[in-house]
């Protein structure tokens, strides 16, 4: 977070009596780490005509919504979905109290060191594996084990802190919006309960203005205290449709903007795009082997097929990772 | 909507640097409906115990969550709740389509004008009532007939607005809270897309901060632009142990404060009020047979009764309407 910039520019605003207001230069030295090329010419464009008074595309600060996908967007996602990365460990310490996982998929396949194998399975195995490593817990409990993971957890890669394998150019972006009186939120078909373990920290998002896939919860009552409890089902997938859904359930109004980076992040491009008035679809391309990795059409995570034609036909923006961003990874701080 | 009054305490806030802060006898002019007794005086010493800065009960004001009930807490709900005013509304417009609501329940008694015996199906019929009315529309169209609605309805009893059914003490509450830095939710079994039609213009409550009963909705495109369809299932229920759940899941933090007037509100506040640290819980209770309507333990819209046992156990504010409110109604503008 550079919780500087976001106070400077809204005190300033304030001090000024404007309710919108960027001083000069300020955007690009928000968005140092993007190259000065189309999609960061086309992000300043849209912000300067939907905050200028007066202007026909100006929209009041109360409906700035931008939503963002999480996995390939705001962080990276391979070699697997980080979430499944914390599942894989939690197995691993509730093997012993799980004899019959050795003979059970998805979970042998998991504790051979085969996750690739565990997720022949498709969405099911994936299920079985949050449900299991996920349910029986408090809500509190769940959160707190997360925040602990994460904490030490480092890529299999790279060996870099998850949370350093967020993406700096759009830890700005998040910033600069917010700077400019939108409200971000996230809406990611990872576990809502999982985000939220660090994406007030990480992004600046509260928990409120995250949206993710929930799994059932049952209120009851605990040595006489209320608590929340995981329940072994699964509730709502925030994914493909249901991000669109969501967004309409739980914020209640339209996005201006929206960030995704793959197929499924498609319908909530065409929900945030589709309508009139001045609106701002962008997808991420990884497109650099090097520095990431480079994948789309043909990907089993993150695939970015129809998405890709869709934006093409659509005018909307696309980011080359690898022309586009002078860094990739979040600067230490 | 008090709009002067948040905007002077926010800048004021602002110029003297401090965070949360209120003015000396501002407390007092923000909550002028009230009668100076025990509820006010409780309500403004939380309210200066967890704003002020270095006191062992302070919470910062990203925390500072406060969960209001809607009908019988915010606006009346006698006769009957308000959103049934507007289903009975539009079955009648609707039944020249349907010629078998002439002999099915709960739509028969509905039309021969005895709503009483419509209920008398229980939560079953309320719903029949609701997804006979509400499925079929976009999101849009639904929030847009709401609007019109709303903008003429009147009470069957007083002939006022709905919109001015609402409480002045309340819509204070709201405002002095707000100006306190908390962000105020409301939590209603009420259909979201409902009160989100007019919360935003008489509680000053914009739609992300409305969490409500859903139904299911559908993705999909028509004429090519992408629209929500709302369906003809129930999807949830935020009444009772809804209502904690539904607080995680969507706020994802523990409320600090919690107002309700019945027994649907109990888990919501236990489980506001059950954990350590300085909380504050709030029924109204309905005692101004002149004024208002009085009920409580038998009543079968909005019963009070376990909460009002569990209100004096757990040292909970009960606020008697008929002794603590100066005005009850919203105030003319």
């Amino acid at each position: 977070m550079k919780k500087p910039l976001i106070n400077f520019a809204s005190v300033a605003a304030i001090v000024l009596g404007v309710t919108s207001w960027t001083p000069p230069g300020l955007a690009s030295e928000m968005l140092s780490s993007w190259n000065d090329t189309a999609p960061k010419k086309a992000i300043v464009a849209f912000v300067e005509r939907v905050t200028k008074q007066g202007s026909p595309d100006f929209v009041p600060p109360a409906e700035r919504i931008a939503t963002f996908d999480n996995d390939g967007t705001l962080w990276a996602e391979q070699p697997l979905y980080f979430q499944f990365l914390f599942a894989i460990d939690r197995i691993k310490a509730l093997a012993p109290q799980h004899p019959e996982w050795q003979h059970k998929e998805p979970f042998t396949s998991l504790l051979k060191g085969d996750p690739k194998a565990a997720l022949a399975g498709g969405e099911q195995a994936l299920i079985d594996i949050v449900t299991a490593t996920h349910a029986g817990m408090t809500s509190d409990e769940f959160g707190g084990m997360v925040k602990d993971w994460i904490a030490t957890a480092k890529h299999p890669a790279t060996g870099r802190p998850l949370t350093e394998m967020t993406y700096q150019p759009m830890l700005e972006l998040l910033t600069y919006l917010r700077a400019n009186e939108f409200k971000t939120f996230i809406v990611s078909g990872g576990g809502i309960e999982f985000m939220r373990a660090f994406a007030e920290k990480v992004y600046g998002v509260p928990p409120e203005q995250v949206i993710g896939s929930t799994g059932k919860q049952q209120f009851e009552m605990r040595d006489g205290k209320p608590v929340l409890v995981k329940l072994d089902t699964v509730d709502f997938i925030d994914d493909k449709e249901g991000k669109p859904i969501a967004i309409q359930r739980i914020i209640g109004r339209r996005p201006i903007a929206a960030f995704g980076n793959s197929d499924g992040d498609l319908p909530m491009l065409q929900w945030t795009c589709g309508t009139s008035g001045l609106r701002f679809c962008l997808y991420v391309h990884h497109t650099d082997a090097e520095r990431e990795w480079a994948y789309d059409r043909s990907s089993s995570i993150g695939r970015l097929d129809k998405g890709l034609d869709q934006a093409k036909t659509a005018g909307w923006t696309v980011v080359d990772m690898k022309g586009d961003w002078k860094t990739i990874f979040m600067s230490q701080r």
